[in-house]
């Protein structure tokens, strides 16, 4: 499964491949539909002239901005080129020799989990429980295991993983020394206060990975990062990051990024209508849908989707090579309105 | 010394320190001094666009630019996000138990070389050999020794290895299972046939590292690639590339960059006279100035000038921190005429 991407053929593994088809909405790609705020479009703008220079290898600036828009210190903060940067240092980091990953789940997980070369063990989260995590996880959580990676919310699945249950899971797993990275890229689109970033200074084997990828809809500046009270294992982390890994051009943005909570708020208030609509299309045209708190949706169909509606010019997440899921799964990005309407009819259109 | 960079005081281990420093002319970086070519400027503006799509995660069209710029095979190609991503990825691929690194040199092959946990032997080329590899090299390459990195020209030494000499080392690391990493960072700005691309289906154990970070004047974008005839290793390598690991502006960037074959010309010729000309007005000015075929030179100078140049707003690059180097030494880069005149001036006027 863990192929290198460059030079070979890349197996349909991730949504957005629309470099190799011919698309004109694109629901397979799980970024803000309201796109990036201006003013970080205007930093990037003004950072062009930053080209020609080394970015700051200190990363200061971003450094104090993210620190302040969470109230963490900037010692418990490590940026990267993209949260695929900081999944892949930790696992350089942790070195873990038994990583466990519920399923379906993204696919980056295991391959940044690969680079370690030890033995990775799939939790499989069942149909009939909307695959939910269930109480079964605690089974696969022995002592031997080394690192936990989960997502929250899940992704494809999109459903939330409630506070309490996930303090019981990082606390069990301090029990048993196991670090548990959760991946909260996607938290900014659910509603009220879902973030277990409250818990870092109890959890010292809590991994809080974030990125402004998705929430600001800047997936091609690549900017992530990981919120850890353990200052030993940041400085594990960070000796796997390359010197200079961010670019000026996410300096710019980043900084832009943490000042922009409103428009998280408005971000989470739009998809909370937007969410609902297309979710209460989808049934209507006789799709199961998956309950989701994200900003997509998980549906299983009967019929076959994914090569109809890219003859109509849009791409959906076929999601048959998740592990744990199979043909039917299709996973579809919430976006505007317009686009949610157009896709709505479009399916109407393509029924056979 | 291997400390991490993020969110700890930054020893003052690399040149370029602007952001802590009040710098009208920077001399302590080494990027090219006739600055970004107009198509890269050109493409970078317009990849702005790009921002909010994932990047292709194959580099498809990045990969066969760089490709077709070196004649060689896409898949003999990684491409990285700066070279030190690239350092940092061969380091976890190869994984080595003993590196040997020539000094004095770059930090970034001893902080890359760290992360492999393994031990690390310093070469010490000599001062009266102009810090140029002697024959005992060869002593310190042993069978037990994994991986040697070079940098050629070296830096901070700007000293060139002939070809034929590079070839017998490469010859003599393939009889004793030695993996060679020779960083040709800064070779585009020498003049003639230097680099040993031209062996790279001959030594399976040569990895390749260039940039167009340097030659191009984008350090702010972070692209640095390698090339490596072993398909193996490159794979073993590639494993540890986080996905997406290039923005959207180094696929842009690069593929214009691949197109500027003259614009290297150019260069190389514009280098060969400055660096003769700041040189001799160095040697002038009663300074020692190393031998370099690169665009930077190393002096060495009884009187302090690290903070009387700076006192006039100058950046030089101190070189006490690079380990085989002490009080002393400084690292001139080459710029434009203008600006290397107004250098020897300002060193005639603070002169004591």
């Amino acid at each position: 499964m863990c192929e290198i991407y460059q030079g070979a053929a890349m197996p349909h593994i991730h949504g957005g491949d629309i470099y190799r088809n011919r698309v004109s909405m694109d629901f397979s790609v799980n970024v803000n539909p309201l796109g990036i705020p201006q003013s970080v479009r205007q930093a990037v703008q003004e950072a062009i002239g930053d080209c020609e220079r080394y970015p700051d290898i200190s990363a200061e600036r971003l450094l104090h901005a993210v620190s302040r828009m969470h109230g963490v210190p900037t010692g418990n903060v490590l940026l990267g080129n993209g949260a695929s940067e900081i999944l892949m240092a930790a696992v350089h980091g942790i070195m873990p020799g038994k990583t466990v990953i519920p399923v379906p789940s993204f696919y980056g997980y295991e391959y940044a989990a690969g680079a370690a070369n030890g033995e990775i063990v799939y939790y499989s989260a069942k149909e009939e429980d909307n695959f939910r995590l269930g109480k079964d996880l605690y089974a696969a959580l022995s002592e031997d295991v080394d690192l936990l990676i989960l997502a929250n919310p899940g992704n494809p699945t999109g459903n939330l993983i409630g506070k309490t249950d996930l303090i019981k899971i990082l606390s069990h797993c301090k029990d048993y020394g196991i670090y548990v990275l959760v991946d909260e890229c996607f938290i900014e689109f659910c509603s009220g206060d879902c973030s277990v970033i409250s818990e870092i200074n109890y959890f010292s084997n809590l991994l809080l990975v974030r990125a402004f990828t998705k929430i600001f809809s800047i997936p091609g500046i690549r900017l992530g990062y990981l919120i850890c009270s353990n200052r030993q294992l940041v400085g594990k982390i960070g000796r796997h990051l390359p010197e200079w890994n961010l670019s000026c051009f996410a300096h710019a943005a980043g900084c832009a990024c943490a000042s922009e909570m409103d428009y998280i708020k408005k971000t989470a208030a739009f998809m909370r209508t937007e969410r609902c609509f297309l979710a209460e299309g989808l049934k209507q045209n006789g799709y199961k849908v998956f309950p989701s708190e994200a900003n997509f949706l998980l549906i299983y169909s009967k019929e076959p989707l994914y090569e109809r509606l890219l003859e109509q010019g849009i791409l959906i997440r076929d999601c048959r090579n998740f592990r744990g899921l199979c043909e039917g799964f299709y996973r579809i990005a919430v976006r505007s309105r317009e686009e949610n309407a157009k896709l709505l009819r479009v399916l109407q259109e393509v029924k056979s």
